[in-house]
């Protein structure tokens, strides 16, 4: 231990103070008992994963972006000479690394769901918060390590599964004091309404562009889809559709399977919101990813510049991958980095959030600290947060910590204070002082709790 | 997503079902709860460290057990031909391996205590709950990625912390029922036995042999000591300290400086516990570790073969490696993995631990979902968890269903419940049926919280 080297986080992660971790605590606690009062139950998948699980399932950028950890021992001993002397270390990887970190909660679910699929009770209702890594360029809010939060109903195809999620998104965000809008639409309506233009033939371009109708506006998709040499009607077409002139309930939208299905499952969906104006059909949400094949979901916060800060949606064979059987799955996921900065903008995060200590004692000469540790004592037993200040420094720091740590309560103990048994009991904030010995003092915060 | 592969987990890693992740989350806040009555708050720091940070702190076999993260990109480029063309992994590390994933929850502390000094109120109360990650060869119990959970005082020499530290594993292991010895010792007094044996000549080998008297018992130790030719009167002596014949009270130890502080910590310790049969004096615990420099734990549980479920101890100089300043320090850590074990094998935990759902409602046909969906987010609303049951299956799947999760009532839900709103409530354990309409149940589960 003799190198001293100077202490630094390695990039793109972070540390927690206790008041940061008091705070996300505070959203996962409230976030989690949302999701159990809706019989989600918690899962844990390790961090660690073989590569092969992870490689492949996120596009070659996101092999890229995988944390792969070298293998144990003399690894270089069995890589071919040819690959060390070009230094060629895309083909190297493989040889010099098994394992990465988990790039998502999504994939772990996969292997999870065929791996335990006789211990699971289906439909599965999961949820899993934990770290997820990728090694990204890091910025402004853009972490290497951070949280996923996660929820997911696998094996039921019912449209009740997408509205009990839409009523966690309102219930967890009405807990959260955030004021949000819910944008829903549904991949077959925009895969539908792609048939209308060049035949289908540029559906994929569509959603694609649908996309960034938020970054670049109506004529910003119109302007970029045009280079596929759109009619005007059909430039006509995709402006009432991303308006909302021609929405699901178009008698033309049904004239195919897929139009129906996502027709039924709209109004099906909309049915049981229609006294909830924060949900609302938004026909330029694609949702970046392939994978998804029924209704999408993104939550945006009210005022507040963010971008979504949860998502989600129905897909198919999200098992196929690992040899499993087809199962659908819908599943949605909180921002939860973003809502922490959502609310901290809003001022959203309570007062009294790191209260676990009433009251902080202070010993004023060694020769009473056994008396001040035996009131301290006698609060928790009773269940009372209390603590006996150790530190040897002046007033002012006793009070620094008391008010650092959100201790309400602050009383110095003295020969007086052992003779007579009563205590100046200074309240942190208003400075108010009361005068109570320890039964008086162990009935007021029981009474606060 | 086209290549099928076998799922399968990376070695020495673990996935939790449902159930485990209660029983985990019942051990992890009882542990917390106390905690946080005792003042310690929590911090959290990434799993990913600069390898610089982790390396040289654990000892060579320790540095050979993390796991290093290969660098991002052509990460091989800049590696001199010599390293690679030899197929030299030892010096080839530090050019393609930057990070690595923390070991323990104290390298990580000390780095954060250093770096956030202006931050943070000392005493410095913290605890830590996390996955640390191992290259070691996976075996019974143990894996390469496993939970720590710590609490540490920074910044206070008061002996007061340990007294609080002790009455913190008293009263966790009360709360989890488990029956416990803690056993305590102080480094000082070992040292000070070493004294009399060849002028201190061989303390350290001395305090490696005690470390080992649970295993090869009090014979076992003599023996191996014996191979440093001590005198009958120096084995005798030992022995006699072994067996508590002499101990920190006799007045020969309290002639040195270091003999003193034993004498003193650990009498003014143990007069915290005279009432405490379960603290005791344990001559032979040495701690493995060289850092410790005072009072020491281990925890062990009265009845079960199974090593310590938790241990401790008073270090100095923890921040020194960092260039921080003399801190003395004094923690404690809780054996996560052990602790479930034992609760496990003495059937510890409680009945209802996963029990997030009161009733599961299973509609009999599509025609009654959203009737019977209103009913379940009725009792949402107040608070009460519920589930639909959307899965299409036998009456029997969905008695397992409810029973898997640990949902208390079933009630099937057909035309005839529609019109009446009364329901027929089974309770899953007992199979008793009671007929309620929703404001009845709504009470009724009211009640019961």
């Amino acid at each position: 231990m003799s190198q001293k080297i100077k202490p630094s986080l390695s990039k793109g992660t972070r540390d927690f103070l206790p008041r940061e971790v008091a705070k996300r605590n505070y959203i996962f606690e409230t976030i989690k008992a949302v999701f159990r009062k809706y019989g989600f139950e918690q899962i844990e998948t390790p961090a660690i994963e073989r590569l092969e699980t992870l490689t492949g399932k996120y596009g070659d950028e996101g092999d890229k972006l995988l944390f792969k950890i070298l293998n144990s021992g003399d690894y270089l001993k069995d890589v071919p000479d040819e690959v060390l002397t070009t230094h060629n270390s895309q083909l190297a990887t493989k040889h010099i690394a098994e394992k990465g970190l988990r790039y998502d909660l999504t994939v772990p679910l996969a292997r999870y769901v065929v791996q335990h699929k006789s211990e699971i009770t289906f439909p599965f209702k999961r949820f899993h918060i934990g770290p997820v890594w990728r090694a990204d360029r890091p910025q402004k809010g853009r972490y290497q390590e951070f949280y996923q939060c996660d929820a997911d109903v696998i094996g039921s195809t019912s449209l009740w599964n997408e509205v009990e999620l839409t009523q966690i998104f309102l219930e967890v965000y009405k807990a959260l004091k955030i004021p949000v809008t819910i944008l829903v639409n549904h991949r077959l309506y925009l895969q539908r309404i792609g048939d209308f233009v060049k035949q289908g033939a540029i559906t994929a371009e569509i959603i694609a562009a649908f996309d960034k109708c938020d970054k670049i506006g109506i004529d910003g998709v119109l302007n970029e889809l045009s280079k596929y040499g759109l009619s005007q009607e059909e430039l006509n077409l995709l402006r009432n559709v991303l308006s909302g002139t021609i929405n699901y309930l178009n008698i033309e939208i049904q004239e195919s399977e897929e139009g129906k299905k996502a027709h039924n499952d709209l109004s099906k969906f909309f049915g049981q919101f229609t006294n909830e104006s924060a949900v609302i059909f938004y026909p330029a949400l694609a949702r970046g990813l392939d994978y998804y094949t029924g209704i999408i979901w993104e939550v945006v916060c009210n005022g507040v510049q963010m971008g979504s800060i949860a998502s989600g949606g129905r897909y198919d064979n999200l098992t196929e991958m690992f040899g499993g059987q087809n199962l659908s799955g819908v599943g949605i996921s909180f921002g939860i980095e973003r809502i922490y900065d959502v609310m901290e903008e809003l001022n959203l995060f309570p007062d009294t959030i790191s209260q676990g200590v009433k009251i902080l004692f202070v010993p004023r000469e060694p020769a009473v600290e056994e008396f001040t540790y035996t009131q301290v004592q006698t609060l928790r037993d009773a269940g009372i947060g209390a603590e006996i200040f150790l530190g040897n420094v002046k007033k002012q720091k006793q009070f620094d910590y008391a008010t650092a740590k959100g201790i309400l309560y602050i009383a110095e103990i003295g020969q007086d204070e052992v003779a007579s048994g009563v205590f100046r009991v200074k309240n942190i904030s208003t400075r108010e002082e009361i005068r109570q010995n320890i039964d008086e003092l162990l009935h007021l915060f029981i009474s606060q709790q």
